[in-house]
Order: C-alpha cells, then sequence, then structure tokens
C-alpha cells in the first residue's frame, strides 16, 4: 500500500465545499475523479479540513492510499494535468501508511479577509467579505483575546460534532488591519462548524457598537448558538495550513501575500 | 446639461471587453443600461482606456452627458445599487462640460500581474499570467529600458488606430520582482491596440533567453507587428489609473495592494 500527501489549492467559489455530495461539485469529489482517472481504482481521500461551499484554501492538506503502482514522484504534474483550473496540487509526497490528512493534524491555520469600505469592491467580491460599515478594529482585537486560548466553543458551533466534543484551543487569533483590509488569522487544534464564521461575525458586531468587546466571556459561557454574532460569509475564508509533526503546508493566501 | 466623471473598477472575466457590442455583455453596455434605467433617456459613455475582453480596471475613468435632472451627489449609491456584483463607480463627479474621459486624459498607467511559477495557483488564475518557466528579471528590466520614451510602437500595436499615429510617449516602464510575483508598471500619454500585452510577452520572452533584451532596438525599428513577442493574455492586465489635469484615479490592484 503506498500513501500520498498532497498539498492543495483552491479557488472555492464553483465548489460545493469540499465533502464529497451526490450530483454535486466538491473538492473531494473532484480529486478522487482525476485520481481515479490516474489509478485505475476507487479511492477515497481525508482531509485536513472539510471546507464549506464557497470557502476557499491556499494549504489544504489531503491524504490518500492506494495499492496501484504510480511514478508518484510524478503525481504533482499528473493531476494538475487532469484537474481544473481553481484546483490545483501544490505538492504530491509519499508518507508512512499512518499518516491521515484529518487525524495526524495537530493544528490548523485559518485566515479571514474583511474589506471595510462603504462601496463594493469588484476585483474583492469573492475574496473578502465587505463591511460597509466603519468598523472599529480595537474592539476586535479587545473581543478577541477573550477567545484566545482552551474553551467549550458550543456558542461558536453551529451543528455540534459526532463526538459531542465541543472543547477547542485557541493559540492564535490575530486581529491586524492594513488600509481598508483586516486579516484575521486563527488556529487552534481544529475547529467545530462554522466556528471560525461565527467568531469572525462576533468580532464584527463587537467592532460595530453593537456587542460589546466585554461580552464575549458571556457569550462562551452560555453554550448557546444564539448567544454569538452572525456567521460571516464563506467567500472571506482561507484554509491557509494545517501542521503536521514534522511538516506545514503554511500559505498566504493572495490577498495578503505582500501583507508586512 | 451636466457632465459626469465616472471612476469605474471591473473584474473582466465575465466582460467582452469595454466597447458596445451588439448582443454581448461589456463594460460600456453595462454601464450604459444602468444610466438609462436612472435617468430614462439614452446615455453614450466615453472611455479613458477601451479594455479588451478580460482585462481588469481598478481606475478607469468614464465620463457621459445628460440633459436630465437627478441629484448627482447620489449617482454613485444609485449606480452601484443596480449594477451587477463585478462591476462598480467609485466616484461619480459633476465636471465641467468640456470633460472627457477620453479626449482629457493625459496619462494612463496600466499594472501587469505575472506569476512566475511551476505549478498552477487557481487563486490567481484569472489575475495574473502565470509564465510556468524560470524568467530573468534582469533581462526583462534591461529590455523594458529601450521602450521608454517617445517610440513609433507600430511593432507593438494588434491594429493601426484610426489616425494612423503609431508614436506614443512611455513615461514609466517598471519591472518589480517579489517573491513569485512579476509587477510591470507602464504608463503613457495614450497606447495603441494590444501595446502593454505585447510589450509584456516581449519582454518575457527577453527573460526567457527566446530574446536578447538588446534586440528591443531592432524590433522597435522593424514597424512590424511580426517583429516583436506574443501578446500576453488579458487576464493579466488592469487599467490602474488615469491622470487629467488636476484629477488622477490611480488605485493599485488588489494582488499588489500591500506591496512596498
Amino acid at each position: 500500500m503506498t500513501t500520498v500527501r498532497l498539498a492543495v489549492e483552491y479557488d472555492g467559489t464553483a465548489f460545493h465545499g469540499f465533502q464529497w455530495q451526490p450530483q454535486l461539485r466538491t473538492v473531494a469529489g473532484t480529486l478522487e475523479t482525476a485520481l481515479q482517472r490516474l489509478l485505475g481504482e476507487e479511492v477515497k481521500v481525508a482531509a485536513a479540513g472539510r471546507t464549506d461551499a464557497g470557502v476557499h484554501a491556499c494549504g489544504q492538506v489531503v491524504s490518500f492510499s492506494t495499492d496501484q503502482q504510480f511514478p508518484f514522484d510524478r503525481l504533482d504534474a499528473a493531476l494538475n494535468a487532469t484537474l481544473p483550473g481553481d484546483i490545483a496540487v501544490c505538492d504530491a509526497t509519499v508518507v508512512a501508511d499512518d499518516f491521515s490528512a484529518r487525524f495526524s493534524a495537530i493544528e490548523r491555520t485559518y485566515v479571514y479577509a474583511l474589506f471595510n469600505q462603504r462601496r463594493r469592491a469588484p476585483l474583492f467580491a469573492r475574496r473578502a467579505y465587505r463591511v460597509w460599515w466603519k468598523i472599529d478594529v480595537d474592539g476586535m482585537c479587545a473581543a478577541s483575546a477573550h477567545l484566545l486560548g482552551e474553551h467549550d466553543f458550543r456558542s461558536f458551533c453551529a451543528s455540534p460534532p459526532d463526538d459531542g466534543i465541543t472543547l477547542r484551543d485557541v493559540r492564535r487569533l490575530r486581529v491586524e488591519c492594513r488600509g481598508d483590509l483586516v486579516r484575521i488569522e486563527v488556529a487552534a487544534n481544529g475547529f467545530l462548524h462554522r466556528m471560525i464564521r461565527t467568531i469572525v461575525g462576533t468580532l464584527v458586531e463587537c467592532a460595530s457598537g453593537r456587542r460589546d468587546p466585554g461580552d464575549v466571556p458571556a457569550i462562551l459561557a452560555a453554550l448557546d448558538r444564539r448567544a454569538a454574532g452572525h456567521t460571516a460569509p464563506a467567500h472571506g475564508l482561507y484554509l491557509a495550513g494545517v501542521r503536521y509533526p514534522g511538516y506545514d503546508s503554511y500559505s498566504e493566501p493572495p490577498l495578503f501575500r505582500w501583507f508586512p
């Protein structure tokens, strides 16, 4: 058996999310179709982040195992020759058979792009969440400090995971402002369903005077999704990197490529 | 009569260029339809740059005149409420009746985004021209120096203008490299049809060892399109700004927003 780790980039706009769904164009389905064409057998992929519809990825990591023979050092080029333009493989490496892109990951980093401008900006349209009212980034920073560390994030979770465990360890939550763009970086051991988008929606409300940054501990304590803010849209979110023992897939989203 | 100057941003991907064409979705047609809906009369727009299909704009300038009454200080908001998501008006200002976005312009600045990486990058796909072989940016700089100043650019022109004049004054031509992106800025009093894309194609060939940077003077002297290089694709090109006496519309393309 051969196990392969893929680093994958995609524009989430035209995908119905990562997870395979019947009749729908998904990232998993697109990768599995391309792999099946090359390997001649059905392949199932596992991913570090099962991104929702519209969410982008520059540092997604995927793994699969196969009994087929293939010149795996040329798998990335072979895959990119068959994959459509909105998805590409950045790296393909044969790894130990016990590697799982999903279960071996020790940290995921997402970047959220917020665009704070009154007018629409077509060149940012599917790349950042536009907030047209003036937001106070200091309020976002103050609110975000309460979310750092290990907490029960049930209030920031659209639907609970299969194991019911809603404890997550948020290791980094940085809000940086540059002109009319705001870059929000969140790293944790793992994330709950729509957790980052709910965090961003809540931070935006704290930065808009609709909530007080000091309310965040009470939102966490409520353990109720209705206590938190709105869900920020998918198109501002990027899965930027995943950390494994000995490997890190981090890649900065294009909007922030030169962000100092 | 009221004459209005509009600063316009668009993602060129889904437009068949700026100029009105029957049955096709164009920037001019889209703007004229929106203006007609608001003003109740047929309006013709003039533009600083008649961009080709696929070319983006962050600093396009458009003007039109009308005899209708309208609260013109709210025209930008009214237009943005009716325009589709891939085009927006950044500013609308009532100007002197002798103003023409096309004929009053004294300088146009375009930015071309080149992405030099072996693998495809989906998040840059419709935003930059990917050159997969290694290019030598010093060669591009050396070649570009020969194009600065006033020259007959007939060799860099897909089809000659109506007046047959192919003399243009290139005032800036800067090639800057940062990581795997190359930013090419070209400013001139005006440009010929596909002139920038032919310049970029030629510079890329000079940077790839297929031409010598020292050949550029001979290419200019040939006065023949066949002497120059290939036409770089439209999707890497951005109309970034237009200069008028007392007004400059410059706006940096998103990819280079934080470029130092």
